[in-house]
C-alpha cells in the first residue's frame, strides 16, 4: 500500500491557498491572471510581496540579462543530441550549477534564482534551435518571458492577445501548493542542498504524465475527434472501457479547478486563431464529464487548447509549465530552508521475517 | 513550522527494516556486510532475492559491460568542465536519460536500473581523470564495482583488505528505507516518471550536507586534531558553543546505528594503512558524545575515517554513496510502480488574508 500522503499535512506554507479557491500569497488567481504579468507573480512568489515600478524594471532587467547562458551550459546543451525536453530542461539547469554554483550558506540564493528563471527559456530555445535546425540563435532579449518563449520559439512577433495569453498561462500554472513536484524539491531542500538540485528534482517529478504532463494528453484527445458528436461518442467509449480521460478530476478540488475557467476563457479568445470546433469539442467533453462522471475539468484540459491556439509544439508543454513552476519551486525552498528540518518520514515494514545469509560457495 | 514528516508513516515498504536492527529484505546488515559482495546484495535489493552462482556472474557481467559509456555521455562530461562532483553523476545520469531512455510503459526498467548502475562508477572515474589529467581512461572492466572504483581511481591493483572494505562500505550504504533522498525518489516514481528521473532526485537529495556529506566533515574533524587529548578539549569547546558535530546522532536510532559497529571494525582493520592515531582519536571522540551528550555515533563518523584509510578524495565520500544507495532507490521505484498512487501532501497555510490586486499602473 502506498498512501500517497493524501489528506496528510506535511507542513506549513504563507505561499499559496489552493482551498475555497486559489490564491498566490492572498491574491486570488483570477486577478493575477486577468492584471498581472509572469514577472510581477514571479516576483510575489520568492520575494513575498507585490513589485512597485521600479521593482519590476529591475527585476525583469536581471531576468533579461539571465537569457544569456555561459559558455559551458551551451556547450552541454550541443553535446547532449537529442533526447526528451524534459531531460534537455534538467540537464541545462544541472550544467548551470555546476558552473554557476550556489555558495554554501545561500546568502546569494536570490540572485541565483534570477538566473534560474531567466536561463531556463534560454536553454529550450538554444537547444531547439541547435538540434532542429542547426543554428545557435541570440538570446538576447528586451521584452517579457512570455513574448520571449513566443517569438523566439516561432520566429516572429506574437500577437498582443498571444502574449496576453501566454503570460496568463504561466501565471496560472506558477505555484500549487506542495504539489508533487514542490514537495519533492522541499525535500531536497531540506537536506539543505543547493537551490539547483531543488529545481532538478522539481524538473524530474513534474515530468511524470500523472502531474505534467496531462495537458498533452488532452489536446491529443481533442484532436482525435472531428466533431462534437464524435468526441462525444468516442469519450462513451472509453468511459465504459474504464480508461482514466486526462485533464478530469484533482486531489484537492472535488467540484472546481478554479484555474479552469480561467483557462476556458483563454482558450475562446483565442479560438478564431486555429480551429474554433476544437473549442466546441473541448466543451462538450467538459460537460459531458461532469454530467457523467461528476468529474470538474482541470486547469490541464483547457490549458492544453490554448498552447494548441498558441501554435507550440506539444512536446514542450511541460516544459513550458516548468519555466513557469520555477517560480513556486523555487519560492518553496526559501521558505523551506528559513525554517528547516529534514524531511524524513517512516514506512511500515511489510517485507520478510529475519532470515540467515548462507554464503553461495 | 516545518514537521519534516519525523515519526509519520509515509507508506509500507517490504525492502527495509530499521527497527530493532537494520535488514535488507530480512538479512541483517552485519552478515551482509562481512560475507556477501555489493553485488550480491544490490540484487537481492532490485530483484527480491540473493542470486545463485549463475545469477550472480550474469548481473556482474552485466554491469561489466555496463562500464562503458554512450558517446553522448562522454560528449557531455567532458563539456561539462569543473564542478561539484555531485552534480557531475546527476549531469551523467540525466545524459544517460536523454540517450538511452527508458520506455514509457517501463517494461525495460530492470535493464535500464543495471545500466544507471554499472555507469555511475564510470560516470565519476572518466570525469576525474579527464578533468585532473586530460586523459581518457579506459571503461573495460573485469572486477566487482569495488575493485573497479578503488583500481581506477587510485591507479593501482589494491589489497584484498581494501577491496573487501569498499565493498563492505558500499553494502552498509546500500539502502536505508524511506531516507529523505530515497523518499524524494518515491515522489518522483509516483507521477509516473522515467528510472533516471528518479536517480536524479536521489542525488540532488543525498547532496545535502545533512545527508550524504556528514562523512566528510566527520573526517574533517578528526584530522583537526593531533592527539586524543587535543580531541577531547576541542569537541568539549565545540559542545560549549552549541556547534553541531557531524556523524552523530540520527532520527531512527537513538541508541545505536546498526552500522556504526561494523563501520568501526573495518577502520580499526584498515588503521595500519594510514595513521593509526586517528582511529583512537575518533574512538575518543564517540566516547566522548555517548558520555556528554547522550548520541551515539552514526556510520557517517567511522564511515569517512574507512574512506581516508582508503586514500579516496574526500569529495568523493558522497558520490560513493551515490553509487551504493542507487540500488536501494531503484528498488523503491520499483516497489512505488508496483502499486502506485501519486504522492502529495497537503499543507497548513500560515499566509496573508485575501486581499485584492492593484495594477501598478
Amino acid at each position: 500500500m502506498s498512501s500517497g500522503l493524501a489528506g496528510v499535512v506535511a507542513g506549513s506554507s504563507a505561499i499559496c491557498q489552493c482551498a475555497d479557491g486559489l490564491t498566490y500569497r492572498g491574491y486570488a488567481i483570477e486577478e493575477l491572471a486577468s492584471l498581472a504579468s509572469f514577472e510581477e507573480v514571479a516576483h510575489l512568489l520568492l520575494v513575498g510581496h507585490l513589485p512597485n515600478q521600479a521593482q519590476l524594471e529591475s527585476f525583469k532587467t536581471q531576468l533579461q540579462q539571465y537569457r544569456e547562458l555561459p559558455m559551458g551550459v551551451k556547450k552541454t546543451l550541443r553535446a547532449l543530441g537529442s533526447g526528451h525536453p524534459m531531460d534537455i530542461l534538467k540537464a541545462g539547469v544541472v550544467a548551470l550549477g555546476c558552473m554557476e554554483a550556489e555558495s554554501l550558506d545561500f546568502s546569494d540564493q536570490y540572485d541565483k534564482a534570477l538566473q534560474i528563471l531567466g536561463s531556463l527559456p534560454s536553454i529550450l530555445l538554444y537547444w531547439h534551435h541547435y538540434h532542429k535546425h542547426g543554428k545557435e540563435i541570440s538570446l538576447q532579449d528586451h521584452t517579457s518571458t512570455a513574448h520571449f518563449i513566443l517569438e523566439r520559439l516561432r520566429g516572429q512577433e506574437p500577437l498582443w492577445v498571444e502574449v496576453k495569453a501566454m503570460d496568463a498561462m504561466l501565471i496560472l500554472y506558477a505555484e500549487h501548493g506542495f504539489s508533487a513536484s514542490t514537495f519533492a524539491s522541499r525535500i531536497s531542500a531540506s537536506t539543505l542542498s543547493d537551490l539547483h538540485s531543488c529545481v532538478a528534482t522539481g524538473i524530474g517529478t513534474l515530468k511524470g504524465r500523472l502531474h505534467g504532463g496531462a495537458n498533452e494528453w488532452a489536446i491529443q484527445l481533442m484532436l482525435e475527434y472531428s466533431s462534437v458528436e464524435e468526441a462525444l461518442k468516442g469519450i462513451t467509449k472509453r468511459l465504459a472501457s474504464k480508461e482514466k480521460i486526462m485533464g478530469f478530476g484533482h486531489r484537492l478540488y472535488k467540484i472546481a479547478d478554479p484555474r479552469s475557467a480561467v483557462g476556458l476563457e483563454l482558450a475562446q479568445k483565442l479560438k478564431g486563431l486555429g480551429d474554433p470546433k476544437l473549442f466546441d469539442i473541448a466543451l462538450a467533453i467538459k460537460d459531458h464529464m461532469q454530467k457523467e462522471k461528476n468529474l470538474p475539468d482541470n486547469i490541464d484540459f483547457f490549458g492544453g487548447l490554448v498552447y494548441h491556439y498558441l501554435k507550440l509544439p506539444r512536446l514542450y508543454y511541460t516544459p513550458l509549465f516548468v519555466m513557469s513552476r520555477v517560480a513556486g519551486w523555487i519560492a518553496h525552498v526559501f521558505e523551506q530552508r528559513a525554517d528547516n528540518k529534514i524531511i524524513r518520514p517512516n514506512s511500515d515494514y511489510t517485507g520478510p521475517a529475519r532470515c540467515s545469509f548462507k554464503p553461495i560457495a
